[in-house]
Parts: C-alpha cells; sequence; structure tokens
C-alpha cells in the first residue's frame, strides 16, 4: 500500500503541479488535496502544509512527519493543538538560500541605483537621467539573521563589492563580515549599516521589531530590505520613516495581511518597492524533491534535517 | 596663469557640480563652460566633452588633450574636423566598471526573478504571486564585449551563481568563463546563453548588431541586457523578438535616440525594463578626479591612460 502525504500549501489550483512534482521524485506517493472529502484521516502518513486550520493535523492519527512548505513554520506552529511530539521540517533546501541571496542583492542593487524611481518613470514614459552617487563599495550592507539564508546573502552581497555585516542572536564567524550578537549589540550594528537587510526568524522577540523604536536607531537614509517574516515589521512606521527621510528608501516582500490590500498605501510610495513574498520561495520542483529525500530518509531511519526546535522558537 | 579646461557634459545645469568637483580635486584649474561667450578660445588647454558640436574643437588652438566624459565617445569621433592628432582619453575610471558590473547584476536578477511584472503589478496595486522557475545557477549568461567593464561584470555575475560565458572580437582568458572570439564562434557563443550582456564598444562592426538576424540566432526565451551603445540595439526588432517569444525578457539602457520619445513603444512593453542611459556612468566626482590625475601625468610628460584608438575604433 502507497503512503499518502496530504498537501495543503499554494492553494487548490497548485495541487496539478504538486502532482507533477512529487511524480517525478517520489512515484510511490500517493499524493491527496487536504480538503479532499474522500480522504480517510487514518490513510496519511505525512502532511506538507503551510497554514492549517488549527486543530487539522492533530485529527491525523498516524502521521509520522510534518513538513512546512516554506522557510518560515509561524503558521504551522499557531496551531494550539499541533501534534507538537511529532517531527517538522522546515523547508531549507538549497535552492531557497539561493533565490534569498538573489534576491537580497537584487534589492541592495535597487536601492543603490534607485530603480523604483526609474520604473515609475518608465510608467509615465518619463526620460528621468539623474547621476549615481555611489557604488557598491560606498555602502555597508547590514545583514539581520545569520541562518542558511543571511550566509549565503552575505557571500554574494560580498561578491558584488558591498561591504557586510551582520547582527544574530548568537555570534556567528562568517568570513569578511563583521558579526554583532544580540540585543546589547544591536545599535552598534545599526550604527554601522547604510543598507539592512531582514532576515530573522519569526520569534517572539522579533515580532514588531522593524518599527519606529529600531528605525529611530539606523543612520538617516539608510535602506530597508525586508525579507524576513510580515509580522516582524509595522509598515505605516516604515512609510513614515520613508516620509521623514530617516529611510532612504525600502524594498519590502512580506506583509502582516498578505495579499496587501490593494488600497494599502504602500503600494504608492515612492521610494518603496512592494514584491509579494517572492523572495525565497523555492520552486515546486524542488520543495517536493526536498520533501521526498526527507521520506526516503524516514523510512532507513535516517536523522531528518532542517527539524523545527520548538525550545528556541526556530 | 592657470590653464584652462572647457566643458561641455550635462547641459549647462550640470556646471556648478562639475566646478565643485573639480575645485576640490584641481584648484589649479580654470573651468570654463563651452558656449561661455567671453571665452578665448586660445586660452584653452584641455576639453572634457560628451556631444561637441562638430568642428569646434577644431577651433580650439592651444588644445592638448580631449577628454570624453563618458565610456564611449562615438558622439566625438563623429566629428569630422575633430583633431585627431591630439589624445582622446576615454573615461575608464574603475567607478565605471563596478557599476556596469552592479546594473548588469541588477538586470540580470530582474530577468531572472520578473521584475517587470512586479513592477507593472505595484502600479496597479495587485498582489501578483508567482512561483520562480530557476536560480541563477541554472541560467548561463553570455557577456558581448569583455573589456574592463565587462570583465568586472563577469566576475560580479560569477559571484551570485550564474555559470557566464564570453563573447569578444579577440580571444581572451578570464577565470571560470568559457571564452568565444570572433565572428565565426558567434553562433556556438550565442547557442549557450540564457541571458545576453551587450557592453561592446561602439565600432562599424558593432553598429545594428542586436537586430532580428542576431535574435534569430538566440534560443528562444533568451533574456537580453543591453548596456552597450544606443547605435547598437534596433528597438524594433528587439520588441518583435519579445511579442513572438524569441527574448522572453530585456533591459535596455541605451537607445539610437535620447532621451527615447514618449512615445515610443518601448517604454509600454510589459517584457521590457527601460532606464535613462544610467548604467554605468561614474559620479562627476570621480570623473573630475580622474581627468585632474591625467592632467596632472600630462604635466609630468607622463603616458596617459585609456587612450582612444582610431585604428582599432574604440
Amino acid at each position: 500500500m502507497r503512503q499518502v502525504l496530504v498537501v495543503k500549501s499554494g492553494g487548490a489550483a497548485a495541487l496539478p503541479e504538486w502532482q507533477a512534482a512529487f511524480a517525478a521524485c517520489a512515484p510511490d506517493l500517493e499524493l491527496r488535496w487536504w480538503d479532499d472529502p474522500t480522504l480517510d484521516p487514518a490513510a496519511v502518513d505525512f502532511a506538507l502544509v503551510w497554514d492549517p486550520e488549527p486543530g487539522r493535523l492533530a485529527q491525523l492519527p498516524n502521521l509520522k512527519v510534518i513538513f512546512g512548505s516554506g522557510a518560515g513554520v509561524d503558521a504551522i506552529i499557531a496551531d494550539p493543538d499541533l501534534p507538537r511530539h511529532l517531527p517538522l521540517v522546515r523547508m531549507g533546501v538549497e535552492g531557497a538560500a539561493q533565490r534569498m541571496g538573489e534576491y537580497a542583492c537584487w534589492a541592495a542593487l535597487s536601492l543603490l541605483r534607485g530603480t523604483r524611481r526609474l520604473a515609475i518613470a518608465q510608467a509615465e514614459a518619463r526620460w528621468d537621467y539623474f547621476e549615481p552617487d555611489f557604488t557598491a563599495r560606498e555602502k555597508v550592507v547590514g545583514i539581520m539573521g545569520l541562518g542558511v539564508m543571511g550566509t549565503r546573502a552575505a557571500e554574494m552581497l560580498g561578491g558584488i563589492g558591498f561591504p557586510v555585516i551582520g547582527w544574530s542572536r548568537t555570534p556567528k564567524v562568517l568570513p569578511g563580515v563583521e558579526s554583532f550578537a544580540g540585543d546589547a549589540a544591536r545599535d552598534a550594528f545599526l550604527a554601522k549599516a547604510d543598507i539592512l537587510v531582514v532576515l530573522l526568524p519569526a520569534t517572539e522577540a522579533t515580532r514588531g521589531l522593524i518599527a519606529a523604536p529600531l528605525l529611530a536607531r539606523v543612520k538617516p537614509g539608510t535602506g530597508l530590505i525586508h525579507a524576513g517574516r510580515g509580522s516582524q515589521a509595522v509598515v505605516d512606521d516604515v512609510l513614515a520613516a520613508l516620509d521623514s527621510g530617516q529611510l532612504g528608501g525600502a524594498v519590502i516582500d512580506v506583509f502582516e495581511q498578505e495579499p496587501l490590500p490593494a488600497d494599502s498605501p504602500a503600494w504608492q510610495h515612492p521610494r518603496l518597492t512592494v514584491t509579494p513574498h517572492v523572495a525565497s520561495l523555492p520552486s515546486r520542483r524542488e520543495r517536493a524533491a526536498h520533501v521526498a529525500t526527507c521520506i526516503a530518509a524516514f523510512r532507513r531511519g535516517d536523522a531528518l534535517p532542517n527539524l523545527y526546535d520548538h525550545g528556541r522558537g526556530y
């Protein structure tokens, strides 16, 4: 009998794509949709989910492993009835780190070169020439969060020529990167960065962090790139900092409410680039391959990678 | 008596910025504007020009060195009366190569991640989520032109993870870059590239090169980045290739007619990003410092760098 993987990620329209991806890498798995009325809960072995309704995972009596379909699992651990004794595997494939690094590079260069202004000019068919002020070599990028993604982003940003510094909860040693650790070092870190890249995990300590108190500590004109989690930024405070000049520009990929409502003032700000949570998600093909590899390891009795730690909070 | 530098670059409005830049790095130079009616032609020692009216440089009897204010000098050598016996120094400062590399990285990541589509969605306040297909590791960037700028761009693109190949008039050896040289190797080069970066000098051989015959040789869906010279691309052919899908997307910085007219269809194409000739220009501060360094070398009798070669054509 084939083992069953139930999927809730990307909406029902994504099911054919998931099916094709798993058919290619794990033909022995039976793929079922989360809301399939003919699904027997007792038949489910594995779950691949982004935002399961609270209590639903607890109704799967033979569930063995929960896979998060993104790098963040906060929508999963928000479930008070989450079966916390089961392994929860975060999506941490190489493709996600590479993509996050690409996004960080694109966003940092976008801020450096004023491409939001250029995009607005293009929409108006207007040749808006302006002289560049600085190259990457003259702008320090400060990465908040030095996990797998922050580490890869640091390497790639350094390759473009940006001096890179980093801030993390615990001390990290990365070649060529001046590192700061813990709350006590945060203001010293902020005072050195010209462009901030937020890649922090969603924890109680990072909730609401990117708000007026922190923004008052950055250098005037700092660029902000936020590709962590939506719960971490207070968008109204970011907009106010852009208006006052405390922030010179921003690129934001994640929001408390997604999709970002059409009437949000964030869409229209002339120094804010909005992207729709695309920074780091690997393709379904890559994610299916990662899940298939983990399931094979689980069947062999091998350790699972990227396990969520309930004590640490990420 | 102070030596005189006459300037025609950036329009009359740029004069105060040039004056401030030269006052900081060459206070012994007298800076004069090209159209200053009180200027004695016989008093001019040096000229810093982008697009001098034909015949005007020949009317400066004591001119010693001509400096181009950009990397390309084609608007200068188009003058039939150009004093060809005088040294013509191209703007080739480190900042220009760094900036071109930054632009190439930004444009390549923009094509990889579909950011023109995202910019259109932002203008419409529309959350247009889509899944990424590939990372940089899976897309070969082919650089056309491996001079100072192409070489730096190759290093930076490689650091982001793109495999890089190159094509140039004469064979070049760059670490990690598969190189193709000459007309005979061009189609083999085009058949391997997923994203083309045009950084060629303006010569008779490159005029009109980016047009239907070449575009018929690229892989279907290729991305085009054009930051060479405006004379090299036939924009109507690029638009037709975007419409047919032969090109998957394009980022163009240089045009035959600049500013690009407001009624050009290029502004509106949903897969074309237009930028207003900003790819590689260093700041006036950097360019003034370069000119001041060259003038000091000239006074000492030292060789001048980045000389234009009338025989080679760049």
